[in-house]
């Protein structure tokens, strides 16, 4: 794209340390122009709790307002919304209020991104319950931007460093998850793991691979059929389909093969396998883009940290990574 | 200890890389006096064919001329064993010859080790199809060392950097490993492993941690009730011991906060779970432990890598890092 990248960011439960870890990344990116949608006297607020300088280049209250900052070059603006009284807030709280302007945040930022006011949208941390007290039932950022963009396969991947992962399932128990290992569904996830990763951002000439569910990919069928029984048939169809597509590859050697370069993305079969690797890597690198829906999204894959809220302990290092991240495929491609 | 400690190494499969990635480490270790078991003709072949330097300050034929070697103040000896003829050796094959060399290297260092002339044995890699073409049916290094030592039960332990994993199962099916989680296995898994981490090396400060089994560990039982049923009554029961154990904790997290200094080890569950931790945070520095047995003992946890044997081009990395970690158990107490 020729024109700066520009990054909405939603504030998160104002009770967390979403505020916080926003005010902190701006002041550490460059590669962009930022939109922050959310409550401006509590990030006031939150600046002086945590002894933070304010970064914003202007606040502004419209959609009109924001796109002449854009036009006029700033890096960096606030769109306010009134979403709190500070007399009612407190820090690490659930709360119907918090879980309200949380989702309004979010809300916005998703719609003006849509609209194209900005590129990209990078989310910070919602509480489940607060987001419960407020009446509003989605688990999460997934299910909510999947209503709010009408979309109705949204596709996770976790990127830490130079290792992308996708997963077949993840909130299943271990033994639904072995269930989950079918012919049918390894094929189908890895076809669209692949076909998410035909773009300018990855690198085309190697290939996808499929971790194997049993250790060593079973050892030829020493332990476990699932490698014989359903994964290789998968990979054998995507194969004769023409994509470049490898595995069973065993699970302790996957990751790091793709950490070194040698696949384009990783296929994991359960939650902690893909999460394991990310997050044993480097925790705080480790960030989630969901494809699949109409606008690039990325996020932290912390929490709201309602333990250290307010207190200028919060580290932004996720944040900072996951605006990174976006901006890289903003472009380089997706 | 007092004394400088003395490290010996076994050869491995002559026909892999284990003489050469020897060579290489011995160029590069310090931190203790070496003594190698192998067959000298071949370490000048293999010297000669990776364009490496010969580092050994002497051969020696015998126990004594070895034991008056380490009097005199030598660094690095050579424990000469006849176990091959050149004219019928070729790197990177499946061969008897190779598999009884690095079996008879194996049983020698054992020996030495057994004897106190060394204080620790690093192992190099065996394969598995040339001790077998040896009629050697051991599937592994803790099995041979397991009969060499008469140790009942030895116990293997990962280190990767600062991360210590343990494991409740190794090779089985995911489903069997699944199934293996009962309360008693985890109480004796747990029990085992802390036991094993009551010594100088290790932070008794802190607590060992379990890994869950479910993601998120199962979110309450929201995914699996393993934890309910199983980890949760184990640790409950090891903690009323007096023991500090922690856990269930989510396999996601667990890792990293052990690797963040939080935990004096790991146990986990099923072979991936730990092998994914140690092998994506750093392939070529996990080194494996094998406790339990009346000797310290650490491995390389890589092959033999007979598609590069005889080239120069193996790492000696891992082994440097096997040779270290044994190192720092002797000087710090095990």
């Amino acid at each position: 794209m020729e024109k700066r990248p520009r990054i909405c960011l939603s504030m998160g439960d104002p009770c967390g340390i979403g505020p916080e870890i926003v005010l902190k990344a701006l002041l550490a990116v460059r590669e962009c122009a930022t939109l922050v949608v959310g409550d401006f006297a509590l990030f006031e607020k939150t600046a002086k709790d945590c002894a933070l300088d304010i970064p914003f280049d202007r606040v502004v209250y419209s959609r009109e307002e924001a796109l002449r900052g854009f036009e006029a070059g700033l890096d960096s603006l606030f769109y306010h919304q009134q979403l709190l009284s500070l007399e009612d807030f407190s820090y690490g709280v659930v709360s119907a209020t918090g879980g309200r302007a949380a989702y309004e945040s979010l809300k916005l930022a998703t719609a003006l991104t849509l609209e194209n006011l900005c590129d990209a949208l990078v989310t910070t941390p919602l509480n489940k319950e607060s987001l419960k007290a407020a009446g509003i039932n989605h688990i999460g950022h997934t299910e909510i931007l999947g209503e709010l963009t009408a979309s109705v396969a949204p596709v996770t991947m976790f990127e830490t460093l130079n290792l992308k992962v996708f997963f077949m399932t993840r909130h299943l128990s271990l033994r639904d998850a072995c269930d989950a290992v079918t012919a049918e569904r390894v094929y189908e996830a890895a076809k669209t793991a692949y076909q998410l990763t035909t773009k300018g951002a990855f690198d085309q000439s190697l290939p996808l691979a499929v971790a194997a569910l049993n250790p060593h990919g079973s050892d030829g069928g020493l332990f476990g059929d699932e490698e014989q029984r359903a994964i290789i048939p998968a990979v054998e169809r995507l194969q004769s389909e023409g994509l470049k597509v490898v595995g069973p590859i065993g699970a302790d050697s996957v990751f790091h093969l793709a950490k070194m370069g040698k696949f384009r993305a990783v296929l994991s079969l359960y939650h902690d396998q893909g999460h394991i690797a990310t997050k044993t890597l480097d925790f705080e690198r480790t960030v989630s883009v969901t494809w699949n829906l109409p606008i690039l999204r990325t996020s932290v894959d912390h929490g709201t940290a309602f333990d250290i809220a307010g207190q200028g302990k919060a580290s932004a290092v996720s944040l900072i990574e996951a605006i990174k991240v976006a901006t890289r495929y903003l472009q380089e491609g997706f």
